[in-house]
């Protein structure tokens, strides 16, 4: 970030007064441009006791499996972009049950919230960011080829909550998975 | 949003090719600059059945009740930041309990994330960004004088919870407020 997107000025990296971490600022108009973390939202999509899952067609990850979900928009609630995603990436119409999983991501300034889901009919099919799209039961989860640890994780609680009888939401924070962090050579 | 952040060039405001909503592009260097909702991290802090509540000496709501809360940073877990917040606006130390509300605020782009929170000491006092900071047992609260409509639901589920002695994540969309709504003049 080296311009002001309203005034097209330069733009110093220092700590705004009264503020304590240092932030874009205009020298010309003396707007703070303010960074602030990413909201994925998504959910568990689950028809007859399957789970619905997207083969990603598109980097990072891409060929791996994740659950639908994506960037939440301006002007949406949380519930409105899983359901968005949910159609956008597998052409399929859920209802949410309740928000299941939220995990920060701080080494990538995310925060992952994954919904519990009720697919309203069995139609589904690749959106154009997913190269395949099917339904799982437990047995059938490519656990060794899942996208993101968010994913690996929500799945996992989902089926242990499942067969206990008992969902409860899960919070937690998730580091850099392997393929994310640099590689030793780097360091 | 008028110019461009990383090479000053004007921007356009369009649909890019395989997106369904218009971006902020740089005609100059082709950058999407995407807009998205901002996550307020907070926390009720409870102190012997008490809950702890600050008075805002900033706008919006100056002079009315609020939980601790604030922006989220980049870098940091919701839990760091709704703790951060606490000792920034009351000076006190909290450990975080639970997850308790998640409310989406779609006109103002914002998602609030609201922990059920222990204080470690009675320790505290007002922040730079508080006018005052106290303790309210439930008959205490003013209810009239709180500052959001986030703050108001949250007590009141939590109250509510507390007696009949189960406490649930709650979730839901919350609509402009009164004093946030254009008047009718201006509709």
């Amino acid at each position: 970030m080296k311009f002001c997107s309203r005034c097209g000025g330069p733009l110093s990296f220092r700590v705004p007064p009264g503020d304590h971490l240092p932030r874009h600022i205009c020298d010309a108009c003396g707007t703070i441009h303010y960074q602030n973390p990413r909201i994925v939202a998504g959910c568990i999509p689950e028809w007859e006791g399957r789970v619905l899952l997207c083969r990603r067609a598109i980097e990072p990850r891409r060929g791996h499996w994740t659950l639908p979900a994506g960037f939440m928009e301006n002007g949406e609630s949380t519930t409105e972009a899983a359901m968005r995603e949910t159609l956008e990436e597998a052409n399929a119409r859920v209802e949410i049950i309740d928000l299941y999983t939220l995990y920060s991501l701080p080494h990538i300034s995310q925060v992952y919230l994954i919904f519990r889901a009720r697919m309203l009919d069995e139609a589904f099919s690749a959106g154009h960011e997913s190269l395949d799209v099917a339904l799982f039961t437990e047995a059938e989860i490519p656990w060794g080829d899942l996208a993101f640890p968010t994913v690996h994780e929500s799945l996992r609680h989902f089926f242990a909550d499942r067969r206990a009888g008992r969902f409860q939401t899960r919070t937690g924070t998730i580091g850099a998975a392997p393929w994310q962090r640099p590689a030793a050579d780097d360091a």
